[in-house]
C-alpha cells in the first residue's frame, strides 16, 4: 500500500524489491490513485484485490496509518509491516494511534513490525519489503537504525557475509526485538545473529532470547548506544527511546551469552569469526607469513590481547624447515623467508603442518599472500588452488585457520571467504576477532534470574543511617556505627566503641574527598580536634563515630545494584575505595544473583590477583564477598522504589567481610 | 648492476622502474653477461659506461658484492644503493665484508643504503629504484621490512596518501634510521615521516632526528615490534635485529616527539590527520548525519576516547534547525533527520554552521554521506559539489573536518581527500586518530638528554642492602632498616628503631607474595613469633627491621630506571605496591630527567588524581617523589654496569617521601 511509481520514492523502491520474489508469490500493487506503477496496474484499495492476503506492507503517511490497517486486516493479511513514520516517535497522538492499531492486529491474531521501520527481507523465501536488498547467507539482522543496517549489509558483502533475514524493528509497537531473537533461535538458515538496539523494551525477555539463541548454538552480537550522555541524548532524539545504561546492557550480555561490539566494522569481523568452521577452544596461535614484519607484528598484537604464541617443538620445527629456505624462522612466529615466493604451496605446507600439529588452536596467515595472483593470472590460479589446499588442511586438522593479507579482494581471498575462512585487511581485526571468539568459547551465560514479586517498602530514607538500616537489614556486616549531633556525644560514643575511631560528617557526597571523613582518631584529644575542625569546615551537624577497621591485609570491594527501566537491578561488583575510579575494574550481572555467580563475577576481575590467594598471599574471604553481594542483589530484586545502593568500600579480610560506607537512592 | 631481462627477477623490476625516470638523468643497465635487457643493450661492467656515475644500484649476488662497491666508487658513484642480501644479517663473514665496504665508501666520501635492502624512491625527481612504484605525496616511509612498506604504500594509495621519499634501510651498514630521519626533517616535499623499525642502533640519535623532524613541523609516525617474547623472536630471526623493549621506544616517543602506532592501518589513518589543514587543538568535536544510530555510536566512542562532545548553545542549535526537518537533533549530535535526502546542501550547510561557530574544534560527519551518488550520475555530481563546499567552509573556519562513510571509494570522498579532509570506513579510525592527534597536539617533547661519561663502579651488589647502599648514596631517603642475623639482634633493632616495626626475610624476589614481609609488628612477643615463623617458612638467614612508615594518607608509587641496548637508561614511574600489577599506570622518560619532566610524568599518571590534591584531597609531596626520580635518573645515567634499579612502593606523603624497598640489578 502506497506503491509509487516515481523513482526515489519508498513505495516505488519497496515494490521494485517486492515484485523480485514474483515468481515465489502474488504480488500486489496499491495506490489510492489507482495509476499504473512499475509497468502494471495498481489497485485502489486491498477490498479490489483477486484474492486475499497473507502480508501487507504499508508505506502511506501517517493520516491514512489506522484506516489501512483496518482495511488490511479485514483483507486477510496475518503480517503488516508498517514502513509509515510520524506515529509513536513524534507524538503522544501518534503513540495513542499505535496502541489502538496494535490491539485491533492482535485481536485478530496478527502480528505487525514498524511502525517507522524501514521493511523485512527474508532471503531464502526471495522476499524482500525493505529498502535494501540483501545477499543470501548466514547472518540474521535485527535493526532499530535504518542506516546502520545498510552500512551492516555493505560491510558484510565485502566480508562475503550474506544475511538470512532482515527485519527493522522502527518502533516496535507489537513486534519487538526478543521476538525475532526467539524467531531467528529457531530459524534453520540463521547461524548468526545481529541486533543493533537502541531500545530494549523488557530487557529481560530480550536476554532470554538471546539465551535461547546461545543455546541454538547461534550467539548473538550486539551493537547499542548511549554509553556517553551525547550518545544517549542522539539516541533519544532518534526514536524517542531511553537508552539503558552501558552496565545493564553488559550484565544482559553476559546472563544471555551475547558479544557486545562497539562499531558496525568489529560486528561483521566478529560474525565472520563466529561462522569459522572450527572455531579456536585455546589461546595458542600460530603465526605464519613471508616477512619478518608481518609476522612479528601479529605475535605483538596477540600478545597485547593476552593470547599465546608458544614456542612450537623442534620437531615440528624441523618439519617445518625442511621445506622453506635455511633463513626462514621455523619456531613460531613462522616467517617463510621468502619461501612463499619460491614456491606458493609452502604456504599450504606450512599452515597445514602448524594446524595438524595439535601445538596451536589456531593459525594466522599475515601479509602478502593473495598478492602473487597481481603478477599474472596463471599466478593467480595457482594462488587461488594453494587458498583451497590451505583451507582443506585447516578444516581436515579441525584447526582456525585466520587470514590477514594486504591484498582482500584478490582471488585467492575470496576462495578463502568462500571457505568459511576470515579474511581481514587489518591484522588487528584478525586478532581481536580471535581474541573475542576465544574468550566467548570460556565463557558460560549467568543466565537471566527472574525477579520475585515487586514489593514497595516504605518511603526509601536516603540519609547515611537510613542506607546503613536498610543494607544491614539484608543481613550484611556493616562497622559499627553512631550517629552523633554534638562532641560530646562524639566522646561517649568513642569510649563506647573504643579508640582508635573513625569521624565522618553525614551529608557531603565525596565524604573522603572533601575532607568529611577523618580515620585513625587515637585519642579524646584528637578526637575533640577532628570534631572541631569538621564542624567548622563543613558546616555539618550530624557525624557518625565509627570502628577503625584494620585495613592491613584486606582489599576494598565495592559491592552495588542499580536499577535500570529496561534491564531491572543490575549487580556491580568491583575493586573499591581509593582506586575504584583509577582503575574500572568491574563485573557485572543481571540481579538476583547466586552464591556461584558471584564468587565467578569477583574471580573474573583484575583485582582478584590480590583476592584469590595467588603467588602465595593468604586468600581472602570471597565467599563472604559474594554473600554480601548475593543479599543485597535479592534485597534489590524485590524493590523497585530504590534505585540504587552500594556498600563501597566492602572491607574483604582473610577472615568476613565488613562493609565501611552505604549510600542509597530511592527510584 | 644485475640488471636483468627476465621478468620476475628483482634486476629485471628495478632496471625497469628506474628507466622510467630517464627523462629526467642517464640510466645505464649492467650485466656481466652483456645480454640485452628491455630492449636495449646492458654494459658488462661500469669501466665501459660513457659517463661518469653519481649513483649505483646493486642487486647481484653476495660473492660479487665487494668487488661490485668498489667498482662504483672507481667509475664515480656518490650514493651506493645495495639490494644484496647474504652479508651483515647471515653470518659474521658477512659483517666483516659489510663493515670493510662500508670503510671504503666512507672514505671515498660516498654513503651506502643497505645492504639487504629493497631500493630507495625520491618521487620529487621520479627516481624510483625501488622494488614498487610510490605515488607522490607528502608522506617520507623509512621501512626495515620490505612487505610491510608494500602494504603502507598500498593502504596510504586507497587514502589518497602519496610519498615523497621512501628508503629501504637494510642493514642500516652506513645510513641508518637517525640519518633519514634527519635528512627527511630537512626535506621540503616531506610532511609526515613514517618510520617502520626493528633495530634503532643508536637510539637516542634516532631520537634527536626525530625532535628535529618535530622542531621543522614534520611529525614521526613509529612503527615497531618486539613488544611480546615471539614478537622480539621473529624480529630477531628477521634481520638479525635486537628489538628495543616496549618502554624504552615509548619513552624515545616521549622525548623525540613521535606518535607510536601498532599496525599499519593505523599508521596510515594518523598521517592522514596530521596532514588535516587544520588538526584540531581542543577536545569539542561536533557530530553530524542523516541517521541517530550513527551519530550516536560516533559520539560514545569519542566520549569513550576522552573526548567531548558538548551540548551546542541555543543560538547555534536554532540556526542549524532553521534549515532541517522538525524532527532534526541540533543539539550535538546533529541528525538532520532526513534533511540530507531532501536536500544535500543541508549537509554543507550543518558542517559550515558548526565549524564556524567556534563552540567545536572538529567536525565529525558520520554515516551515509558519500552514497546520495550511488543514484544517479548528476546526484553524484551535486554530491561532489556538497564535498567541495564543506571542505571550503571547514576551511574558511579554521576548524577541523573529519569524515566517516560507508561509501568511502565514492567520488564525493575522493574529492574531500584532494582537500586533505581525512575520509575513513570506520568510525573506529576516524575517532582513534581524532584522539591521538588532539593528545599530541597538548604534549611538548620531552627532549633527548645527553648522558655523561660513562663511569663503571665497584662490582653491582645486588643484594637488598647493597641495593639500599647504591640508591641511598644518591640522596634518595629510605626508611630506617637494620640487617639482623638472630632473633636477639632483631630486638635490639626493634627496640633502637622503636615499635611498630616491620621484618622483611632478605632474598626472595615477591618478597610480600611469599609471606615475607610482616608489617605492623606491635611488640617484642610478635616479633619473636613473626622471626620463628618465617625463619623457618623461608628458610631466611638475613633480615631486616625496618620502621613502619604510616601509610595512612600517602599513596604508594614505583620509581625505577632500566637499560636498553639502543636508547640508555629509561626512567619509570607509576602506581607501585600492591595496585602497580593492576593498573599498568606508568609514565616513562629518557634517562637523566629534570625535575620539570620528573613532575610532567606524574602529573601524567592517572594515579596523579590521588597526588595534586583534585576534589578536594591535600595534595602529597609531588615534589619530592620527582627529586628522587631526578637522582636515580643521574645516577643510573652514569652507571652502564647498572641495568636496573628500582623503588617500590616509594611512598609519597603530604611532606616528604620515603622508600620502603629496593632493587638493584647488574649489566
Amino acid at each position: 500500500m502506497g506503491a509509487s511509481g516515481t523513482a526515489g520514492k519508498w513505495g516505488n523502491w519497496l515494490a521494485r524489491v517486492a515484485l523480485n520474489g514474483e515468481h515465489r508469490r502474488s504480488v500486489y500493487l496499491v495506490n489510492r490513485s489507482g495509476h499504473a506503477a512499475l509497468g502494471r496496474p495498481t489497485y485502489r484499495s486491498l477490498r479490489e484485490l483477486p484474492e486475499r492476503v497473507e502480508m501487507v506492507v504499508i508505506a502511506i503517511g501517517a493520516p491514512g496509518f489506522e484506516a489501512a490497517v483496518d482495511e488490511a486486516l479485514a483483507a486477510g493479511a496475518k503480517v503488516i509491516v508498517a514502513i509509515t513514520a510520524g506515529l509513536g516517535e513524534s507524538s503522544a497522538e501518534g503513540l495513542a494511534t499505535e496502541l489502538r492499531v496494535v490491539e485491533r492486529v492482535r485481536a485478530a491474531g496478527a502480528t505487525l513490525v514498524g511502525p517507522n521501520c524501514l521493511g523485512v527481507a527474508d532471503t531464502g523465501s526471495e522476499l524482500t519489503a525493505a529498502y535494501s536488498e540483501f545477499k543470501a547467507g548466514p547472518v540474521g539482522l535485527i535493526s532499530q537504525s535504518g542506516n546502520l543496517a545498510l552500512e551492516l549489509a555493505a560491510i558484510a558483502e565485502k566480508a562475503g557475509l550474506g544475511f538470512s533475514r532482515f527485519v527493522s524493528v522502527g518502533n516496535q509497537a507489537d513486534l519487538g526485538m526478543a521476538d525475532l531473537v526467539e524467531e531467528l533461535a529457531g530459524h534453520d538458515q540463521t547461524r548468526v545473529i545481529a541486533v543493533y538496539a537502541e531500545d530494549f523494551r523488557d530487557g529481560r525477555a530480550f536476554a532470554r532470547a538471546a539465551l535461547s539463541a546461545y543455546e541454538a548454538g547461534k550467539p548473538v552480537i550486539l551493537l547499542t548506544v548511549g554509553s556517553s550522555r551525547a550518545g544517549a541524548r542522539a539516541a533519544r532524539t532518534h526514536t524517542g527511546a531511553l537508552v539503558s545504561v552501558s552496565v545493564a546492557v553488559d550484565a544482559a550480555c553476559a546472563a544471555g551469552g551475547m558479544v557486545r561490539v562497539a562499531t558496525p566494522h568489529e560486528m561483521v569481523e566478529l560474525a565472520q569469526g563466529l561462522l569459522m568452521p572450527h572455531p579456536p577452544r585455546g589461546r595458542r596461535i600460530g603465526i605464519a607469513g613471508d616477512g619478518g614484519g608481518h609476522v612479528a607484528l601479529a605475535a605483538d598484537l596477540l600478545a597485547a590481547n593476552e593470547l599465546e604464541v608458544p614456542a612450537l617443538t623442534g620437531g615440528l620445527a624441523r618439519r617445518l624447515a625442511s621445506t622453506l629456505p635455511p633463513a626462514a624462522a621455523t619456531t613460531n612466529p613462522v616467517d617463510l623467508a621468502g619461501g612463499g615466493e619460491q614456491d606458493l604451496f609452502n604456504y599450504a605446507r606450512v599452515v597445514g603442518t602448524m594446524a595438524e600439529s595439535g601445538e596451536v588452536d589456531a593459525v594466522v596467515l599475515t601479509g602478502y599472500f593473495g598478492g602473487y595472483g597481481e603478477e599474472s593470472a596463471e599466478f593467480a590460479e595457482t594462488e587461488a588452488m594453494v587458498a583451497r589446499a590451505m583451507a582443506d588442511a585447516a578444516e581436515a586438522a579441525g584447526c582456525a585457520l585466520v587470514v590477514q593479507t594486504m591484498f582482500p579482494d584478490s582471488a585467492a581471498s575470496q576462495v578463502l571467504r568462500s571457505r568459511r575462512v576470515p579474511v581481514y585487511a587489518d591484522i588487528d581485526s584478525a586478532v581481536g576477532m580471535l581474541a573475542r571468539v576465544i574468550a566467548r568459547s570460556h565463557q558460560t551465560p549467568a543466565g537471566v534470574p527472574g525477579l520475585p514479586e515487586q514489593t514497595s517498602g516504605t518511603a526509601v530514607d536516603e540519609s547515611y543511617f537510613g542506607a546503613r538500616q536498610l543494607i544491614a537489614s539484608a543481613g550484611i556486616p556493616l562497622v559499627e556505627a553512631r550517629r552523633v549531633v554534638s562532641l560530646d556525644e562524639a566522646r561517649i560514643a568513642s569510649d563506647e566503641i573504643g579508640y582508635p575511631v573513625v569521624l565522618k560528617a553525614i551529608g557531603s557526597v565525596h565524604k573522603s574527598d572533601a575532607g568529611g571523613v577523618r580515620l585513625g582518631i587515637v585519642g579524646p584529644g584528637d578526637l575533640e580536634a577532628s570534631f572541631v575542625a569538621m564542624a567548622a569546615r563543613l558546616s555539618a551537624s550530624i557525624f557518625s563515630v565509627e570502628r577503625m577497621a584494620p585495613a592491613e591485609g584486606g582489599v576494598e570491594l565495592l559491592v552495588g545494584v542499580r536499577r535500570d527501566h529496561s534491564f531491572g537491578p543490575v549487580v556491580v561488583i568491583g575493586l573499591g575505595g581509593l582506586y575504584a575510579e583509577l582503575m574500572r575494574d568491574t563485573a557485572v550481572a543481571l540481579a538476583p544473583v547466586t552464591h556461584e555467580l558471584a564468587e565467578r563475577m569477583i574471580a573474573s576481575l583484575r583485582a582478584a590477583l590480590l583476592l584469590l590467594g595467588t603467588r602465595g598471599r593468604t586468600p581472602l574471604d570471597v565467599a563472604a564477598a559474594a554473600r554480601s553481594a548475593v543479599l543485597l542483589s535479592e534485597l534489590m530484586a524485590g524493590r523497585p522504589d530504590i534505585a540504587e545502593a552500594e556498600i563501597n568500600p566492602l572491607l574483604v579480610r582473610h577472615l568476613g567481610v565488613v562493609g565501611l560506607d552505604a549510600r542509597v537512592v530511592g527510584a
